[in-house]
This record gives C-alpha cells, structure tokens and sequence, in this order.
C-alpha cells in the first residue's frame, strides 16, 4: 500500500536526523544540522526543469552555538511532534503543531516557540532535511476547494465517485496524496480560481458535456489541490488548464502552480507543474470579447504587483507573456472572469471555454 | 416537488412586482414601489421570536422622481433578471448578476449599475418586495465549507452519503434550499468556524463516534451553510452547538447564526436560528483547561469590537453572556480553538467536546 509506504519513509527519514544528533552526542561532537539555505539569494529557477529549486549553497547549525541554539531546539521539538504524529497515525495544521510546540523549556520561562512563524520554518526545514513533504510528515495547512469529473477515487477507505455529488462536489481536504484514483475519465482538468464560476461551470455540467474534471479554490491556491491536479497530470497525462481573472494576483495563481512559489522553492519538486497551461483570461480575450466596458482600474498596488511579475525569471524572456503584461499595462484595469456573464449567464460554458479549448488558444 | 414550488412561488410573485407596475402605467399613475426602510432606524430586535427583524416604516418609491428614478430602474432591471434565471432554471452568483445588469440605458451613456453594492441592494430590495429569499431568486453568494456525519442526502438527482466521502467531506453548496433529507441519523450539529479543526475532528471520526453532524466554513458562514443549519433545525429538531475562538469575532459567528445580522435583518426569518446554542471556547474554558498561556493579546479594533458586541440588544441584559464578555475585557486577549492542541492533538474529540456537550455546558 502506498498509504503505509509514505508514512514509513517519513517515519525512517525522522529517525535517520534523530539518530544522526544521538551520534554526534555520544561521540561527543557539538551537534549539528545541515540543510540548504533558504534565502533569496540562494534561489535560482532551474531552466532545464523549469521550476523554482534552491541552490547549492548550505548553512550548518549547531546546538553549542548561541545564536544557533534555539532554532535548533525548535527543529528537534518539530521533528519529535512529527514522529508522535506518524506513530499515531493523525495529522495536524500548522497551527497545531504551534500549539503543541509552545511550551516553557523545563527550568526556564523561555517558551520553544512564541510565534507560529518558527513552528513554519521548522516544518520548512524538516521537509529539506528529510526530503519528505510536509504532508507526508502529517502536517496539514487550509483545506479549501471543490472538485467534480468522471472520475472515482478511494479516501479513507470510502469510494468517491466525483459526478455523483449533486450541486456541492467533493471538498477538497488538505492532503492529497493518499488518496487513490480508481477510475480517471477525462481528457483535460480545468481549474479556477473562483468558487462562483465552478457553481456556474458544474450547474451547467460543463464536465460532463466537455469530458473534463472541474477543479477551484477560492483566491490561493492550497497545496492540497497543487498536489492534486500535479497529480492527475503525471499519473493520467491530462493537460491542466488555468482560468483566472485578467490581473497580476490570476497570473500569480497560474505562476505558483506552474514554476512553484518562492517561498516553497524548497519543495517544487512536489508541487510544480511545468506542463500546465494559462486558459485565460488573456488580454486578447478581452479584445475578442468586447470585454473593456467591464474594465477595473488598477491600483498602484495591481501596477507595482505587474511590474514585479513581469520581471520573474520565467516571464522575462518570454515573448508571449511580455506581449500580454505590454498589453494589460496598457488597458491600466483588470477584467474578471465573470465579466463575461455580461454576455449571457452561460457564455463561458457553451461558448468562452469551448472556443478557447478547441482552437488550443492558450499561453505558455 | 418542493424544489418546483419553489421555483414557482418566486416566478408568481415577480409576475405580480411586474403586473403591478404595468397598472400604474396603464392607469397613467406615476409607477411606484413600496417597501420597508432597510435604514438601522427601523431595524428592531423582536424579543419574543428572538431575532432581528425590520420595523414598520415603509419608504415609497417613483419612477418619475429624479432622486428615485435610478434605483427604481435598476429594482426592475434586477426582477427582469432574475425572472430570466428562473424560467432558465439557471443560479447565477452576485457578481454574474453585476456584469448582467452592468449595461448601458439606451441613448444615454449610463450604466444602469456601476457598482456590485447597486446590484446587491436591488436583489435586498427584490427579497423584501417578493418575499422570497435570494436563494428562491436564483441568486447566489459564495460556496464554502464542508459537512460530514451519518446522513443522506438527494440533490440533483444524486444521492449523497455524508459518511462515506473520505478525508474531504461534501463541498456545501451556496444554496442548500433544494437538497432533499433522505436519512438524517444525528442527535446534534456541531458547526465550527474552522476548516483545520473540522479535518481534525473528522479525521478522528467524531461525527461517527458521538452520532453528530461536523460542518464548518472558513471565517463568516455562508448563507448556504446558515440555511443548512437551520433546515436540521426546523426539520430534525437537531440542536446546533457553535464552536469559535474565544474572541469578539468568534461569538459574532455565533450572534449571526443565533439571531440574524443587521445588514440581512429583512431575511432574518429565513436564516435565523434562536435555539442555536454556544459551546466554546468560553471564557471559563480558558481557566478550566488551563489556556491562558495561550492568550494573544486584543488589539484595539479587537477591543472596539468586543465593547459593540456586548452592547447588542440581545446581549445586553444577558447576565450570562455579560459575565462572558467582562471576562474576556479582564483576560484583554483571544484564545483560539486549536489552543486545546497543546493539550494533545485529539483532545478536543476525546476529552473537551465530549465533556461539554455531556455537561450541556453551553451558553445561550
């Protein structure tokens, strides 16, 4: 089972660190951690592979070293709260985990934590150290999302069949790689950003007549469903499809699942999807369709944001995306997704998306 | 078939708003709308039914009145679109229904709306004028949440068991008017404000355990989750117990839940819940269980906010809830719910929740 597999090697990767520091100690060396720095400046986008990885460069920590020693505790108590968790087979959110690591050292007023924020870096750290995912050492963050589609899976020991769940759809949970698919009929995943649109999209069911799975979060997108959709494309070879408002914070959600984000640079390798591809909405759309009357101007937060992104490694020597953030710079507004309800409640379904799909009209 | 009826009831009485206007016309009067004042003048808190409710002042309005005439068109542009959805047995969100009415008045180069909050106080307007709730209108807000537990549902033509959809649960719809209960084994609801404790406790299979139903959304609950409680309610004498962070925020859920919200007094009856009951996290939970260490400090609008709430009509004579909110004062921080993690990761399944609900000890 590939359920008990994930947990034993989180379970022997925690034990191999923890073995590692008992060495260190009987031989009566100062113990310590390596792992890879996690700075910016030790972040490159990996051309080849066409994600965020982290670089070459690594840092020690040791426990004999003041300004080392509590980060180093707080590694530990993480690693030791992640290892009772396996045992007991439970997982716990990050705000969790803060709760269970904040606690007074015996003998002192100092607490292990004071700050989710450490707790989060510690997890961080487990993940490079282990080279395990978060979620395999069963911490879990915001579930969020929903998801219909000819599809069958098995959770939990409970069949799901993902087009048999009326007008709601499955709720995403925030781990998802144990979960197993049973059966898979769909040619392609589109996935939104707005729970709205995917209550528009499924009431027309819009899966069904195009033979897709539907997919959508609301704002960012969680890590369950990162997981989920790489997933659906490596292990069935369906193609991922991206639909967001026309503004820098959509092209964001599309570039986070393609390339991976920075602050998870650590861990692309488990969530990036080099293969997905930008639906829309482009800022040719907004031509084609009439969209301007339902232009929303920009703040200087949206110019600045756009500015920021259009400079990001994977967008800067590509002439279609430089083409598209000319253009949106341009236009000065963003357009939502559902400005195109303007032109009949379902355009999207029986016309937008099916033009777009069929003519293969997407960015790269 | 209730869900026709349904259908039916809101398409009769925009007939009847639309009927109404073509007499006026027809008689050569000046075409006008009667309907109560929304203003927080007239909004009154109904001690016996135990809700918000609006007051007995009606406001008129004309179409040829240059202070009325827009707010008159948009009323009537907004009937005509919903009617539309109706007869196409089609939902759209708040903001489709926007975009729809977001067109300009022949000749002119006005908007009939140039902002959601017109659009949004017309479907108000229209739920007052009908009767009938914005779900009934065909209009929908956002989706969230999720809802586990032994029971069975049809919607769509589906049938839905809520025990049996693995980690994730069913996604909550924006409308939960249509669902049909085909089994509902439970003894109570317990409704939590967070989607990390509601994985918690499902993972630990709560519901199944302690014969209940667990639903939870993130943050504000949707008005799909309200309706959903308040059917259990009203149809399966459920009581519903509430469980948020111990803060002015957390027991706003619970007071919206319990008697309706100021900006949604006109629909209280549709979505109030008087008997609802509030579990946790109290302020006696704090020093019972020893959460203290836990505390994070108020900030100022936390303060504010906690001085309004506890000035509400409805909390104001409540010596229970009076002794709560100057604890709280005293206490001068929150404690959320996962706080009960650092006392073990199930404790709040295995030894909190169990305790309180076997003790009865809610608040009212």
């Amino acid at each position: 089972m590939p359920k008990k597999k994930k947990r034993s090697i989180a379970k022997d990767e925690l034990k191999k660190f923890g073995k590692k520091l008992a060495d260190d100690i009987k031989r009566g060396k100062n113990p310590e951690i390596t792992l890879p720095v996690r700075a910016l400046s030790n972040i490159i986008f990996d051309k080849k592979e066409c994600k965020l990885v982290l670089g070459e460069n690594v840092a020690k920590r040791y426990f004999f070293n003041v300004a080392h020693a509590k980060r180093f505790l707080q590694t530990v108590e993480i690693a030791s709260i992640c290892k009772r968790l396996i045992d007991e087979n439970k997982h716990a959110s990050l705000r969790d985990v803060f709760y269970m690591a904040k606690r007074t050292i015996p003998k002192t007023k100092i607490n292990i934590v004071d700050q989710q924020s450490e707790s989060d870096k510690a997890i961080e750290d487990l993940e490079l150290i282990t080279n395990c995912s978060r979620e395999m050492l069963h911490v879990t963050a915001n579930k969020n999302g929903s998801v219909a589609g000819n599809v069958i899976i098995e959770d939990r020991g409970d069949r799901i069949d993902w087009s048999k769940l009326g007008s709601g759809g499955w709720s995403i949970p925030s781990v998802t790689d144990e979960i197993e698919f049973k059966k898979v009929k769909a040619k392609y995943v589109l996935y939104m950003e707005k729970a709205a649109v995917w209550e528009r999209l499924h009431e027309d069911r819009f899966w069904e007549k195009n033979k897709c799975i539907i997919m959508s979060s609301m704002g960012q997108t969680t890590r369950g469903i990162r997981r989920l959709l790489q997933r659906l494309y490596e292990e069935f070879d369906l193609p991922i499809y991206v639909l967001v408002d026309n503004d820098p914070w959509g092209i964001y959600i599309y570039s986070v699942i393609k390339y991976g984000s920075i602050s998870l640079a650590h861990i692309s390798g488990k969530l990036a999807i080099p293969g997905v591809k930008f639906l829309g909405i482009s800022a040719d759309d907004i031509e084609k369709y009439g969209l301007q009357r339902h232009f929303i101007k920009f703040t200087d937060k949206d110019i600045n944001r756009l500015k920021q992104i259009s400079q990001y490694a994977w967008f800067k020597n590509n002439k279609a995306w430089q083409r598209q953030f000319k253009k949106m710079k341009q236009n000065g507004a963003k357009v939502e997704i559902q400005a195109l309800s303007s032109k009949g409640i379902s355009f999207i379904s029986e016309k937008y998306l099916p033009e777009k799909i069929k003519s293969k009209d997407f960015l790269d």
